[in-house]
């Protein structure tokens, strides 16, 4: 059974197969969704040798794109990481994962408010900064809920998880709600510093889940 | 063959798991391509700071998103549910289940209409909402022919489902039918209370769904 | 290994098992980015009281929604057979399945423009629906060239398939041409009954395959 | 175990398979996204007759989306290829993958941007086809990493793959960047040759990759 010579088997998906094909599903199309925000300016509203400076107005257009790219890619990596954790779903799993799904796929929303009102400033730019921020907290929530559960019933854990590592993980879940939270009251005063700390927490999560989120402690013998 | 030590096996996907492969996508698609509905309103439709208040103009889109998107969720896990138990696919079969995708990928437009015209009130958010209605109640349809056909052929089903359990599940799946049918007749005469009731049935479903429809009595030995 | 014993194994999909992942991909995201088409008149274009007659005016695009469905929805029914019957991929075949896609991608333009140009009538309609019919009748070539490369190379089929039955089912893949070809030319002088024909041709695929393209003479021992 | 004695076993993706799954959905989804950039004209902006002349006018837009196409068509199979060459993903490959995809999935937006500028010629036309032009030179970055990687862990690597093979193709992975560089710069003088050099580059690799690329020296046996 060496994987030079393939034993070609017909099988189904099992329970856990579908709930990840379908989550990878929405989370890919959310996120390739997002290139819908980067907008190509109508030809009629730009005078002709002017396309250059309309790209260029449209930076912060660029700044979300990628913020929200690497959210979205971010949340895959975990959520690859947290199916991997888990042996079975019981319909309570099954709706908090729609809800993290709901999140996802909300999220190209606010990046295109983002995308269209931060170069106005003012009232505006805060609004739709401030939305963007508040979406993200409560996307945090989900991922809670969904380990607090876990902790209570660690049967549905893979063997070699319990309940002292899904409480540990539950804790864990809760981290990012008061920096995106800290992150919406910003935008209210200062939307692109706000911006600006939407794509720093992304790359940030993204340089620290190097070596932590996604192969933690040698937990499947660095199988991811 | 324990979880700890993967056996690495090249396969190629059942009949069976490739109609989950489609379904699954276009369901995810479908649920995905809602978030358009949201609406960024454009630059120049918005008076310097009055973003805020253009979006709360738009709350009906908000009701309708999450009505649709918890539908689509729900059909989702049913469909899980239904395709667990069928051991493999004829063509009529086939045919029935592209036409319960015709009906899901098709949610997405009167979903848009709802969010688009309920705020006008009078006879065109009663149109929209009762087309939105209307779409639901036929959903329901290729559910019911499903399972009349499956208990014409026990065949098709897994091992421990015979004709007698597809009857039941037809005589269950028509259960939606009536309820979406008079919401539809009410979105005639009351557009804002039918919304209501689409947001209702949804989470009605969800709440009932957790001991119920996602793992009903034993049949997998709770292994879904 | 009984289905009510599962095995749970660790696997990658074969490189078939990829083909037919993307493949689904492409045409379940073509067949649900068609409601696209069907388009939300802009509330500042429906005089109030006016959104029924808005959306009868829009007639044709659901005919025409309704046949590129079910066209898309034949394709991937006999894209399924056909990957059943083939062993592994050479460049040649995954080029020919990339020029299939190509088509089946490009099946919502058409039809967008024949929802939007049939009810003017005239040279426009008749552009439009040609259109769609001619990029019918050409998705009918990699199909054709794809059983032409398994007839001169059958160590790629599955065993039970040889070069005869490749030169056969070559022969099949072009019947679908010259109706194509003929509404194509219909649609130059009479375009409604060009899109009548492309959703009767559909609709008679749909009828003739429950007994012949979906689940041909025992091949596979009934196992689709 | 033969292929027509078919073994149903229920599993879960290998890490790899999950890669696979997330990374061919943006791919598949990235590659339909092509099709809105084919744009219907507005029915009011074209005056009865001419629908013909309006379609012609935008040939721009028909060879960019034939160029963007194979492009990224030629990306998945070479992705099918690079993943059957890895055994497993730690962090760092997973961030490069993402970036990876993250060429992908923006890639409709140059595309966009040239079949909609590209007519208008001058310093527009070659702004839009430059851009397009940068993003293909930036997107062969991350393969270049992704082998470069490999060179350094050749432990990640399938068994038959070693620190020498992964130079080898880090090498090869770079031959894309100077080609598409030089088009860049001849898009700033000459929009409409850089246009033909996408799509003849596109159309190169297709052919050259029929007996290179996807199929290289006998690695696998020709399992592919």
């Amino acid at each position: 059974m060496a994987a030079t010579e393939p034993v070609e088997t017909e099988m189904r998906l099992s329970p856990t197969g579908r709930v990840e094909a379908f989550s990878d599903g929405v989370m890919a199309i959310a996120i390739t969704l997002l290139v819908l925000d980067l907008k190509v300016p109508p030809l009629d509203a730009v005078s002709p040798g002017g396309l250059v400076d309309a790209l260029l107005a449209r930076w912060a257009s660029y700044v979300a794109y990628l913020a929200a790219f690497l959210t979205i890619g971010i949340i895959w990596l975990n959520h690859r990481t947290l199916v991997d954790r888990i042996a079975r779903f019981d319909a309570r799993l099954h709706w908090l994962n729609l809800m993290l799904l709901l999140g996802v796929a909300t999220l190209p929303w606010p990046t295109a408010l983002v995308a269209e009102y931060v170069q106005r400033g003012g009232a505006d730019a805060s609004a739709a900064t401030a939305l963007y921020g508040l979406i993200a907290t409560l996307m945090a929530l989900p991922w809670g809920f969904i380990w607090r559960h876990l902790a209570d019933r660690p049967e549905l854990l893979e063997p070699g998880y319990d309940a002292a590592y899904a409480r540990a993980e539950w804790r864990r879940g809760f981290i990012g709600m008061p920096i995106y939270a800290i992150a919406t009251v910003v935008a209210l005063v200062l939307p692109l510093v706000a911006l600006a700390l939407y794509l720093g927490i992304a790359l940030l999560y993204a340089v620290t889940s190097q070596g932590v989120a996604v192969a933690p402690a040698g937990a499947t013998g660095g199988a991811s």
